[in-house]
């Protein structure tokens, strides 16, 4: 039997640490390391705040964004001044974060849980997609803003969604978030296909 | 007061996360995500490592080295297969991990806890360095391999560790890992200093 190089308690937690996304052994290692070196009582409460988490969140029945388990409905949701005949439709929850720090949406969000993707196995039914239509005739809705990521499969999603749309008969209106060159990005750099986005989506001054 | 965008316990281990180190918003949000869609099982067994660790984990009396609770000292030094009287130097606990990996050293460690830094108000008195001093005499030491980083301080205090054993009048040999340059890497890419190294500490074929 080899030595043990590191106290056991110490590895478990380096292979935790480890099974969190884009976590190499190093730095699990850094992780581990830094945790031990601060004071016993914020590791306990990573501990805790990891202890709850499950049982404190839950996800919303409307929007299927994520809420405290004491909530009955996503707060962006039940909140007056927001406009429900607009929703913003998400591949994850994190997504809403992102939109919510522009300060500029004041609509309400659906979160589709994933985007199609055959070689996952994952189909249309598996996503939020029959209770976002089951939202736009009941909230009356006017306008769907799909922000899916602006990858192949959301891409396709993308275009699956709008079909469907059409499809169930709802004439509303369905749009997409522009694509162009980020803020700050010089030109020499921008991808062939933003530049083609850049052109088309291009605005008069 | 504005509406909280994500559940309040997602919230509180998502600060938890980005007290790590390196750890920005953006990852602390992906870690906490990504536990959070995992089973909670798993979940709970990241916050029983976390839980248990300070308890489990010690320092070694006379290596400095992490251990485990239940142990007396470390296994490193206990193993008899080991050679007490060749002792390598090291900044930190994990650094004797990347030393280990090597398979190559079959002597002890001596951890000295930090690196001479004044600006860190960190001076040789809060170091193991009285320890180390003990050490040579007590195992009649006859090399100490200095390994400390590569960096200011870790020079420095190779420099001052040098020279307290030499005033402490212990005549054994010190020596400090070699520089060059690394496995893998085009002399074009290497910087002044280390080729400085590598011509001086030159090989005969």
């Amino acid at each position: 039997m080899p030595l043990h190089i590191l106290p056991k308690a110490l590895t478990a937690l380096i292979d935790d640490f480890g099974s969190l996304p884009g976590v190499g052994a190093r730095t699990a290692e850094r992780y581990a390391y830094a945790v031990l070196r601060r004071n016993p009582k914020s590791a306990k409460q990573l501990a805790q705040s990891l202890d709850r988490l499950h049982d404190r969140v839950k996800t919303c029945p409307k929007t299927f964004a994520l809420i405290d388990a004491s909530e009955e409905i996503s707060p962006l949701y039940a909140d007056k001044s927001r406009n429900k005949q607009l929703v913003c439709v998400v591949e994850e929850p994190l997504d809403i974060v992102a939109l919510e720090r522009t300060g500029q949406f004041t609509g309400t969000y659906h979160v589709l849980g994933g985007v199609i993707s055959p070689i996952d196995g994952i189909g249309p039914e598996q996503l939020h997609i029959p209770e976002l239509i089951d939202r736009i005739k009941s909230d009356d809705v006017q306008e769907v803003i799909i922000a899916t990521n602006a990858s192949v499969e959301g891409e396709s999603t993308a275009l699956f969604l709008q079909r469907y749309i059409q499809e169930a008969g709802l004439t509303i209106t369905v749009s997409r978030l522009a694509r162009g060159i980020p803020v700050g990005v010089d030109l020499e750099y921008a991808d062939q296909i933003t530049l083609t986005h850049a052109l088309e989506g291009r605005k008069q001054l």
